[in-house]
């Protein structure tokens, strides 16, 4: 009897992420850590059959190297991965083009449910099932990367909408006629808060103070990050500050606008450039509190993923099994 | 057994729309018809429960007149009015000050359920329940009034949010620094989009274009209303045209944010300058294309409210009550 609901306590799933050079399949307990974990060069595949498959013998091997005989399900985070189809709909960073049916691919190999969803939809389900959101019914997160990923959860739910392509908050015009976007439009939040954005940001900057000798100048332009960025912020320099005086301006309209939509109880922030710390935070909330309309006064808290980075990204999916 | 039947499929609730001005009851049957309707001058109302009692009157006056024994519930619309609470909470155009508990106030008169919500969830649920949008699960609508008011729709519920303040979209800032709004901040929606941004835009216009001679610089300007600049774009006014070509690039950009959010199947269109027809919506829907991102490309529908213009209030009111 006790090991019986030990066993109903405790359960494993698989998170799977899948990014342009890796993926990489980790083994979670129910209590949020990861067990085990592998990975395949994504790159190297350009049969989708081939790669499902080897992907499953991973996982199999995970289990036996583990001693678990079943798992719940696997949950995948994909490049546009659409979580009604199961399939990934032409993304442009992967070899497999066109609709690359997952569900149906992974099925061939193992008999348990697949989810799959893109990345930032699986940091969402990844904070509400692991993380900072656990119990919360309204919240939206914002993933800073290559570009801005967002998902909104809404009555704890993930919004999804018609066709699976909800919650892309980084496309949301923010400057009209701004800065032009890899979407062909103009003015998308993600030019401006993503790590691109701030790495463009400060080429700006840098154009437009050119008495600046601080460490950034001494960085050729084509090898400058965001990273550079954050850390020379974190040291004081007065571009740096003055690029992520920017971008938390401009990212905390943004939240405040996402508040009008939804009205949740928090918004989590997590990604790379938020490891700037409060460089990017404290402009964040003051531009957060100027620009929010006065209904939503202190409804809503300003948080930090509380997901571990090296593992956020297979806790975003397995999570998805919980969906 | 077939009476029996009968009985169940027909059914009856009460909406009652509260207005500044007016209070309109209504007697709705479950096919969205509205049988009878009755109304009371909120403004000579100042202690909330003479005025709740009155209400309840006029109901049992329906009811009586109509013979129904009768009603699933109570929806009442109201400015501010809060879903999760029952309460009206601080509105600036009643008399009543404070909080006002509808829910407490009516239940000593009835014994019915009584849903509360604002005015622009009432109408999306309206659209729901008796309108456009009956059977679709994710759908936004925009009221544009003397403000612009939204009601959004995911999964087939109304986002009501931690606070019951959700889908507030006119107060989305659309132009960062923009016109000034009565929210305190400056560029929101409802500040271009609504009846009052219209007449704005059309004292811009005329300020700008002196020399324009034409039927608009006839009328004295603090009379000028958006219907005034509705008419004379529909006889072809040039400048009354330039009106609703900014108003619907603006508004048809808002509701591409919009998308971007909750990634619905419809938007619906309702209010007053709606009623300008092709000459607004033709702007705006060339705008929502172009600032649509790509991923949403064919999957939205944009459509004027299917509702009766005389009962929209009142069937949005009842239409709560099927929350």
């Amino acid at each position: 009897m006790k090991s019986n609901s030990n066993l109903m306590r405790t359960s494993y799933s698989i998170g799977i992420d899948i990014g342009g050079t890796n993926t990489d399949i980790g083994l979670v307990r129910s209590d949020g850590s990861v067990v085990a974990k592998k990975n395949l060069p994504t790159r190297e595949y350009f049969d989708a059959n081939k790669y499902a498959s080897d992907i499953c013998l991973k996982i199999k091997e995970l289990m036996t190297e583990k001693k678990i005989d079943e798992i719940d399900g696997i949950g995948i985070a994909a490049p546009m991965g659409n979580y009604y189809t199961g399939c990934i709909d032409n993304a442009t960073n992967l070899n497999f083009k066109g609709v690359t049916n997952l569900n149906a691919l992974f099925h061939q190999y193992m008999d348990v449910p697949v989810t799959v969803s893109n990345d930032a939809n699986a940091a969402a389900y990844g904070e509400l099932v692991y993380g900072g959101a656990r119990g919360m019914k309204n919240f939206i997160t914002f993933t800073l990367g290559t570009g801005v990923g967002s998902g909104i959860v809404v009555d704890g739910k993930l919004v999804h909408g018609k066709t699976g392509n909800a919650g892309e908050l980084g496309h949301v015009i923010l400057i009209p006629e701004g800065r032009p976007c890899g979407c062909g439009r103009r003015g998308c939040l993600e030019t401006y808060a993503s790590a691109t954005g701030i790495r463009n940001t400060a080429l700006e900057l840098l154009e437009k103070h050119p008495q600046y000798q601080g460490v950034l100048s001494q960085i050729p332009k084509e090898q400058l990050t965001s990273k550079h960025v954050g850390d020379a912020a974190k040291d004081g320099d007065p571009l740096a500050l003055e690029v992520f005086e920017l971008t938390g301006k401009w990212l905390g309209l943004a939240m405040a606008n996402a508040v009008a939509f939804s009205g949740p109880e928090a918004i989590f922030l997590m990604g790379g450039p938020v490891k700037a710390g409060e460089v990017l935070l404290e402009p964040l909330l003051e531009s957060f509190k100027r620009n929010l309309c006065f209904v939503y006064d202190g409804s809503v808290d300003i948080r930090v993923s509380e997901l571990p980075d090296n593992d956020a990204a297979i806790l975003g999916a397995a999570a998805l099994t919980k969906a």
